[in-house]
């Protein structure tokens, strides 16, 4: 083992990669937990806000920044509002497979989880014309069957795991062929632990402020450009579509913007030029059998 | 969809609105919740600071400033503290309707909630002689019935859905005549989740400090004054009336103040306005069914 | 109902009035929520320090910056740690009592509360020579007949409630002779909430920043200065003993010290001093009856 | 009792001492809580992220700084990462022993608690060629008979107390012949209840910010350096390891180098040179017995 990894090569020009991703759960996150949320008409306007009146302010602040994003949308949400995933899809962001309706996977069987996706897929294609290439897992839950769940389905990227700070190749099981690119998350960069809060569904009952979202997220993405790794921020439009939220989300984009040689893109091109410079893959396997 | 919503009217002069809300719970919201919270002799003296302590504090600070508020007061503060209620009168401000008993008005039937409402109609009443215009549900949680409920009772606006930044008509049912207006609210811009502390009653056991809600309700207010929004703040006079968190209130008061045109009304006169804008209506419907 | 309370009247020369207290808690209010605690060996060693190294520290700080404090004292810390509670008395301080074993007093009758009282007293009393003239509820926690069991046994302070900003004197039964001053807290001056944390046992997980609880500390002193309040601030030496949360409470000290006309003192001189200028009592009653 | 304990002696041309530590979990903390935790691919990538990524970025940030540092390792992740154990040796740094696999002492009786500890021994001498001497219990957790059984198995010092500043000699039995140190720790200086967080696992639910953690550590340095004590911080790969909290923890260990007469040591040298100040035993005895 050496000290220094080897540094990950990013396209010419570039020293550092960032991507600012999308969730938008609206109703589908509470309705997998609990059915009766759906009775609960204040939870629900607070998810549908998401959808509504979120999306179209990040749009807008996407637009003003010159910035292309990904948005990972489970199939209820892509049913219920169409008009709005079109609205994405318009402003040539890229559209993602998150379940269908943001199912807590842990502890599903593999055909359980397939139906899962196939569903989520159809809904997504439906809508877009095209296959999905990447995938978050809801809850940032996978099980280790699932990489080759989606390797089948011809995803080339995942971005679920909390395990390193560079994409790598994900390789399902080592004597297989297929393989995709894991572009890691991280749950400080991850606005729900700032922000959520709704009583008797979701939260600590502490709310951040904005701001200190703003300056942790700022320091992160500057620790990772000065060591050459990859920024990847999740955002739910239910909570920073909200008006401090979004604008402290645009100062710091504009903050990320400025750092010299950074790449802002959406996660499938970032998935796409790892693919070209990961040409060896790791394999995970369950604890209980050495694994490194 | 438009990425662009239609901006909102406001009254000419003023690009934006701000109204400082009050819920006025005393003992109620514990009695409701626990009728044993009763035998809780600091518990329920922490609750009645808010009628006889904080209420004259926040009424000193309010006419300092100059500014009229919204007071929502369950039915069982108004009979318990009359006086109280009558000196809120008395400065001019808006008493509101918050229920009876700070009830938790989740999964109840029409019929119970609307003896809850008519209840809290009669102490209001009685105390105020009107009927109240405006109504905002204990724990900010409607069920589907309620608006209807509310139109049918002559109430001209709720204060209690997380769903937009901006007041709209809420049309119970898109067949029925009647509609009221909504004004949004948000949890990041209440302070039972940055204050709120009993042990065995509530709170996430972090107490936040006065500077930190400052400078988050702050930065909201500017948020939305640069985006023509409004900004709803709730407080509860059993924290917010106590001597720092009334300090840090009555700066964030003149901060708001001083944003250029920026309206400071009770709830009652913005959604007065709203009324002649807002000529459409909006129906809600619980999921299942395609809501957008 | 006036807007202006009374203003508190303060000795001569000065305008508000600051009491540093320190609970004194030890192993005991763990053993008395589970026995078996004892068992653990770094829980009970985490709340020996405070008798063992946090009180000391604590001393210095005070001799330093010649504040005399009041220490509440359960009996069961008293009777194991004898030498600490000699050398509190002997800088001058005041010791008061805070339960036998710092029980969980919520819903016990007034007999076991009384024999609890009693028991509290003959240690304090055995070790110091003198019956305490202080009380403060562990846990912070009064039943409705608390006050007549104090006023009986000679207390004539007790400041464990939540209801208001300045001394006021509590008359347990209206019609009864006796009364007693009360002295009132606030969850957000006590440290426990910004510093304890201990797994299975206490805590929210989050651990303050001392410089937070300072920054939080001080505002609340500059607010209640400048409203003729009375500050107290509740520390625990297990606690805020330990180094850095021991330097910003010095660092508090001399903030508070140089507030004008602030007049630092135990609770008991603000006790004596109170019961010359608060000549009506208050009589508090269990909600059910109207109570204002 | 003297309010002023006698000053520790550190080593000629040192007034106080800083030592980091590094608890690498991995994945054992969270198999021994629930094996069914390896069903969780995220959580064991999350987890397995500290030996693979978080290791080698903080081997190469002590190495920067000159700084030797104390790494414990339960005995899983040395049989899991042997490599990755190899590289800390190559530093020069200290391993020491942190259970076999993180298992929760509470309430084990000594012949269990004894062969977890063998189990560890074996696993670090076989990868080291040594003995440890240090010991840290898995969530700081130790029983009344776990120090007999370090000092029966050589161990020279324990690191899992929270009762005092500085280091001091424990004598498990006041008749007994054997001793070892003890260096305390603090709730406050450890990066778990700042940063973790992993749903259905651990965390309060809140991140805070690693500008939060420096600031707060960086007083808490300050603060027992002035008072000639003993500053020990834990960390975990898992999360300090990761990019801003890392580059905060290199900032920390910047101001602390620059404190004047600060010595930084791994444990096992501050054991060492306490074993030659420390000359009297402290005996600590279950409550129930008069223990000072």
């Amino acid at each position: 083992m050496s000290l220094q990894d080897a540094e990950f090569q990013w396209p010419s020009g570039y020293r550092a990669a960032a991507s600012f991703t999308f969730d938008v759960d609206a109703e589908s996150c509470a309705l997998a937990e609990d059915p009766a949320t759906a009775d609960r008409m204040s939870l629900m306007g607070h998810q549908s806000y998401g959808p509504r009146v979120g999306v179209p302010r990040l749009l807008r602040i996407l637009r003003r920044q010159g910035v292309r994003a990904t948005f990972f949308v489970p199939g209820m949400t892509a049913d219920t509002y169409p008009d709005m995933v079109r609205s994405i899809v318009d402003e040539g962001h890229e559209i993602a497979h998150h379940g269908y309706m943001h199912e807590r996977m842990q502890g599903l069987d593999a055909a359980t989880e397939a139906s899962i996706l196939d569903r989520g897929i159809e809904s997504l294609q439906r809508l877009t014309g095209r296959l999905p290439t990447g995938y978050r897992a809801p809850w940032w839950e996978m099980n280790w069957h699932t990489p080759e769940l989606l390797a089948e389905r011809g995803f080339r990227y995942d971005s679920s795991l909390l395990d390193d700070d560079v994409p790598y190749r994900l390789q399902p099981d080592a004597v297989g062929a297929r393989s995709l690119i894991e572009i890691p998350v991280d749950w400080a960069l991850d606005d729900w632990e700032q922000y959520a809060f709704f009583p008797g569904w979701t939260g600590s009952g502490v709310i951040e402020s904005p701001m200190k979202a703003l300056e942790m997220w700022s320091l992160e993405a500057t620790a990772r450009h000065a060591e050459n790794g990859c920024f990847v921020l999740t955002n739910h439009p239910f909570l920073s579509g909200r008006p401090a939220k979004a604008y402290a989300l645009e100062r710091l984009i504009e903050q990320v913007a400025q750092l010299d040689g950074m790449w802002i893109a959406p996660l499938e091109d970032i998935a796409a030029h790892a693919e070209t410079v990961c040409t060896t893959g790791r394999t995970h396997r369950r604890p209980g059998v050495q694994f490194v």
